[in-house]
């Protein structure tokens, strides 16, 4: 992984993080790649290999629906998320699809609009990114939460 | 920005946090420039473009004021912070003004003498920063909090 | 500290903590050179110069040793924990050693088998990385716990 792919990487993380915080939404599905895939699951579904999840997507298409249905239920007024996630760290570099797969450690906190602020979720991103001329995009994200309680409260992508 | 600015910049914010969380507080000043602006507020109030702040300072010299007076008042024994803050993301550079303006999120974790440790605040620092020959200083730290509650509880610098 | 030590020492400190929080403990122990040193103490205690600490190890052996112990005891398997840390910040580089200090800041959260998660530790990781052909290893890591209350409740390495 080169000095200029690590920084492609490391600014579409942020540029991630800062879409769900500061509620700009509509950005986060242009984040990944027309066939984007992405899902929200748990170490354990994980490590025993389900590929089902929480949250899933597999085309930019579902996500932007996603985000959709989120604004019409006005669900995500009510409060604000805040990430804050490791260095990435290079999992393996497939040189001839032009993608690079990196996991990082993050954790979400969240603030209710009255204001009380508690951890909200932790765990694991795994990202199989494409690169594209100068620019980055998820091909696939997998947040992998350490809780599975997740799931059942689980509206905005995390 | 090129990769000597972006250590720059790396090291700055972890001397912040470090002066911070080692209660070096003397320190915390001498990361500004002169006329170094400083303000804490939160996202509602940002966001609406208020220009106020639980805490401001629009020079070196007020950020000294305010350590002496926390000093005296002897409120930092009680506690101790710990920040963690994500990688930097670039906002805008002026080149003719030798300025960059970036934005990162962190969590600030405060452990009580009692040993009691607890999530405090989290937010955004969105952090104009002025390079001269080798070295890099705050032109003005914003800290944009997620909770309107943190205000009233705000003694120590964040 | 060069670009590839950077990356090294950001690797390192990755595989740590994913050797910790994938549960993948064997792996732990390899992260360290032969007599690397392993110290786990708090604020108070470290400021004040003692040497001691709730857990510590002055060999790889040692530390293999820890977790050998820590699986029989099954110890492990009723909680998960996840790391997520700061950027390096350099302290002091020894080129006659081939050694470089640095310091980091970290939380861990736990997250039990019922699903429950919390803040479990904050603090400051000092670390002596030795390098050696193009890998790096602990020669020492001192993890400085926020509070000290931590001390009686720890079992795994953070």
């Amino acid at each position: 992984m080169n000095e200029n792919k690590r920084h492609l990487i490391e600014n579409l993380m942020a540029d991630y993080s800062a879409a769900i915080d500061s509620k700009d939404l509509e950005r986060w599905p242009e984040l990944f790649t027309e066939d984007g895939r992405y899902r929200v699951t748990n170490s354990e579904d994980y490590n025993q290999g389900y590929q089902h999840g929480a949250i899933w997507a597999n085309s930019r298409g579902m996500l932007r629906d996603r985000i959709s249905a989120l604004r019409e239920a006005n669900v995500y007024e009510e409060q604000r998320y805040r990430h804050v996630s490791d260095a990435a760290r290079l999992i393996t570099e497939d040189e001839q699809n032009g993608t690079i797969t990196v996991s990082s450690n993050f954790i979400v906190v969240r603030t209710m609009h009255t204001g009380d602020t508690q951890l909200f979720a932790s765990g694991m991103y795994i990202d199989r990114i494409k690169f594209q001329d100068d620019s980055a995009l998820f091909a696939e994200r997998i947040v992998v939460c350490d809780s599975q309680k997740i799931d059942t409260l689980l509206a905005i992508p995390l």
